[in-house]
């Protein structure tokens, strides 16, 4: 169905290219919904707006998630089809500094995909994947069908989570049932980034890695210092620096997009 | 795979969800590929931005589009994939009206999606659909790959072409045979839309309704009065004014980012 399409290095999109090939790929494999591959969609352009690069606020809100899994007694990592296919590699390596479980949360649950994105884990050398089966047998209050469903050993017990990817409803409802939320989410006026304790504006494939060398920075400061960090952050101004940096962006590729000079049009 | 999800009218996306479940329908049924659902969910994206509705610079350009086409010779409309998952019937409408010829131009060229997409086209009452299969014996030139081939009975000899959700490389090419390309893409700082000679920044399903419209307004006009709607209109102005309107959106969407009031958060 696809043909082979060389992706040359110069290409504006020579970043995002691969990263959209890896998740068809998952997707062919079961591991990624054709929802995911549309939220995906709506991710690239929300990323080629902010500029394909890690923000300072979003450096900020790094900080202040890496403070808040190091402070947490059962920090715990949610992991969907997306986050899976991109970045499973990272999570555990992620689950293994902070000692966060992982849990397999899925949107559009079914056996085949929760067993699929375990394995995918596993191969990743993930050590326990709670949330697969009957294991996820407790409830979040509130949210509709099979999405409710987590584990009392993961999220249930949790007193944070990292959400990358997640829905508005399931972060608002993690939020009330008193967990701090650390959501990785592209889109700064979403829900799920609204409701978060925490909300990291950018794209997973480089959020994850940036929160892993955070943390080993972190990771020998003492408690006080860390909460110190956690309790001056503020997410409504870092989504509001976010947003700033969106609009600034813009302005910068309108004044381009009217007068062209990067792409050199020949006049007819 | 995918579970039940009813969508109460109010909510957000009440309009956008239903659209994404006919692509994904149409996913399955061979018409649209993956790359045609990232492509949707970035257009997804941009017209959250937009605010979903046709805005005031879409409406000009739709008026520019009419005339383009009631003016030329040998209008040809280029459907792929997502275009006649979504809109049909309504390019079948189109084209009687403007007496256009459809093409089947895919990016992901395939025989079964060729077949497939033009039994979709046939299904909406089409009597006559080009480039299939060997009748695509002409070619684009500076165009890579199977995307080059066009029908010599269609885009060849076209004077004016309607592209809707086209990539870059083949609106330039098109230009530089010497085409009137329309366009019509969301993103008013692709390439196509920056390449295009009338660009129609808005929603395929709510673009082309509208240019429908707008012909049956423009068909009794006489040719001089047409020529006078395309010699007036400036596509550039038209993308700055698209590009102005995300950013005054943004804005708009920044400020009760930072303020939050329509969320009504519970604060912790």
């Amino acid at each position: 169905m696809t043909e082979e399409i060389k992706i040359p290095e110069e290409h504006p999109r020579a970043e995002s290219l691969p990263i959209r090939e890896k998740l068809i790929k998952h997707f062919k494999s079961g591991d990624v919904t054709s929802a995911g591959l549309i939220a995906h969609g709506r991710g690239e352009a929300l990323d080629y707006i902010l500029g394909e690069k890690t923000t300072q606020p979003a450096l900020k809100a790094t900080k202040a998630a890496a403070a808040t899994l190091l402070t947490a007694k059962h920090p715990v990592i949610s992991v969907n089809g997306n986050t899976a296919a991109l970045t499973s590699k990272d999570i555990v390596k992620l689950s293994k500094i902070t000692r966060a479980k992982i849990e397999v949360n899925l949107f559009h649950r079914s056996s085949e995909r929760e067993i699929a994105i375990k394995k995918l884990l596993e191969e990743a050398e993930a050590t326990e994947v709670l949330g697969i089966g009957e294991a996820a047998s407790a409830r979040i209050p509130e949210v509709g069908s099979e999405r409710r469903r987590i584990d009392p050993k993961g999220i249930l017990i949790a007193d944070a989570v990292l959400v990358p990817l997640e829905d508005g409803d399931r972060t608002e409802a993690l939020v009330r049932m008193g967990k701090k939320v650390i959501a990785i989410d592209l889109n700064p006026l979403s829900r799920t980034a609204q409701f978060a304790t925490v909300t990291i504006v950018d794209n997973i494939v480089r959020a994850i890695p940036t929160l892993i060398k955070v943390l080993n920075k972190l990771k020998t400061k003492n408690k006080k210092e860390l909460e110190n960090i956690t309790s001056t952050f503020d997410n409504k101004k870092a989504l509001g620096e976010a947003i700033d940096i969106i609009h600034r962006r813009l302005s910068k590729l309108a004044e381009r997009g009217v007068y062209l000079p990067i792409l050199e049009v020949e006049e007819p």
